[in-house]
């Protein structure tokens, strides 16, 4: 993800690994496709991604009257929150903007500081989203101090953030330390974000993987050849239930089952305070053609049903921990990201 | 499957659903193929196939002197068991054949009536698994009173055997008597028999079937939409463990998370009786290539390594009841398998 003062770049994620394509987003509908489509994806790089379609937008409207321009702002950010519901982050980073936004009007500044406000305020997400990937990967990594078998869902890594990644980071930051015998990817129907990205993401870094299919990771368990899990997140509720990429759900009962350690790696921007538990998540179901084809290739009776959830809650005991940039963060839940909120709030 | 005095029909199941097309088999060494490229798949299936296959070797080698002849023979059969590994039907059936083979050689009878008589004994594996599937239906379909929402993986339908199919048998027979609901189908990756067959099957026969990623199976679950699950095998351990196609094992573990009740539907050939437990099952490992693509279309990085078993071994003690022909056999395994093998024995 690039930002060039007046368009954002976007690696094409659907696309990976056999098409490197970059995507110029110079408006915010051309931002707002992408998310819808998961050209961009991963809860922390869509919040960055919406939060510089909301700066193309404002650059959009800035030669109408500030009545219209407002009026036209809380459109587009109307329009970026529609894209996706489930990862907070995207509500998140235009909770941020739509924030600076109304601080200005209060202030009654002129337009162009406004822009170049909001400007800063998008870069200013994109960067502490590098710092926080850093921060929690470093507490990540002192979970784990001697070699290990990881298994990872999903595609939790430096395309789903703005940098290193938050599962992957972790991962990266363990085998930086010496410390990473080998890593698991299920690959992640159905739109196989572990085969295409994490596969890719840890070939590229010289990490070593093993690409399976999702459902062997509970035979690979069982063969004693996984040591701890560790996934992303897309929301997480006030009690420590995790919203993330469906079949997260599978992966921690097969690990319960194997009494392997499931974590989960997550900046505080995924954290929504104001639920008290998983259940009140909204779950994306997304169209049936993603389960009877792949990658465009049919394969199932197009006349057949289809349940396509984008998502899953992983109930919080089920957690060993949920690593954050601001530690690790363990049972009793409730109470430890009580205090997580209070920090935020100072 | 179709026999044609003399050349065997088989149906090409890897192009199922998009294309119907049949394969003629004029000689032993297309069955040992298509046994091989799983263009004929499904433990019941592959017995009855190599059955057939066995006999048209035969036919090949009919003008040889009878020495020559039987020597040819055993390599045929030879050839045929080296096909795959983990379905012990195959061993079973070509194990038939070779026994009739030895009669008729202690008999001194003539290549005339040897081959016919092999002949009809392939006929009558397959007429028996026609029988078989709609006894362990009707056992089966005794277990579900009420009206139901099932969950198989992979497929151990009409296409995996002779006739009805074993799972899906069941499925079937409770369907005719008023009691199925729904039926979640597990895609099952890498070879998708549950998108491509079990999907086909049931659409084919108007039974509402659901298609899932394999990886949804968990939160189908945990939303309580599956009240009991039901799958086939491939091999029977004589303590109860079952050989079945890869990612059974993480559904068994799924379902007993939900308390759901897991059932398993297999002929009488499907046992191993001298094995004591599934770690002596031979586990088939197959090509990288089914992980790294999908149906030709490449999905991951192609340097990545892959993990691909072809099966895993679900332990008896996640399992609710075998549903066999003879009846369904339930905890203590060891004693049920080992009654079943004396009434085979009679």
């Amino acid at each position: 993800m690039r930002w060039n003062h007046g368009s954002l770049e976007l690696l094409d994620q659907t696309k990976l690994p056999t098409t490197i394509e970059y995507i110029q987003c110079d408006n915010y509908q051309i931002v707002a496709e992408a998310i819808k489509k998961l050209e961009v994806r991963g809860a922390p790089a869509i919040g960055a991604a919406a939060a510089f379609g909301y700066v193309l937008g404002a650059k959009q409207f800035q030669s109408l009257e500030l009545k219209n321009f407002i009026s036209r702002l809380e459109h587009v950010s109307e329009e970026l929150r529609a894209t996706r519901p489930t990862a907070v982050n995207l509500f998140w980073a235009l909770d941020r903007m739509d924030n600076l936004l109304r601080q200005h009007l209060q202030k009654k500044s002129s337009m162009k500081e406004i822009i170049f406000s909001l400007e800063e305020e998008a870069i200013r997400i994109a960067d502490e989203d590098k710092k926080v990937n850093c921060a929690l990967s470093k507490y990540g990594a002192e979970l784990f101090k001697s070699p290990m078998n990881f298994l990872t869902h999903c595609n939790a890594g430096a395309l789903a953030t703005v940098d290193m990644g938050t599962a992957l980071g972790v991962i990266r930051q363990t085998y930086a330390d010496g410390h990473v015998k080998r890593v698991f990817a299920d690959e992640t129907r159905p739109l196989l974000q572990g085969a295409r990205l994490t596969a890719f993401e840890l070939t590229q870094d010289n990490i070593p993987v093993t690409l399976i299919s999702d459902n062997m990771a509970g035979w690979v368990m069982k063969n004693k050849m996984v040591d701890a899990v560790i996934v992303g997140a897309d929301r997480i509720a006030a009690n420590g239930d995790v919203a993330n990429k469906i079949g997260t759900y599978s992966v921690a009962v097969l690990a319960k089952e194997h009494h392997i350690p499931f974590y989960v790696a997550a900046p505080s921007s995924t954290f929504d305070f104001s639920l008290d538990n998983g259940e009140q998540i909204p779950i994306e179901e997304r169209n049936k053609n993603e389960v009877t084809h792949v990658l465009g290739t049919q394969i199932a009776p197009l006349e057949v049903d289809v349940f396509n959830p984008a998502f899953d809650v992983t109930p919080h005991a089920l957690i060993a921990g949920i690593i954050t940039e601001y530690g690790v963060l363990k049972e009793d839940y409730k109470k430890s990201i009580q205090e997580l909120k209070q920090k935020l709030e100072k």
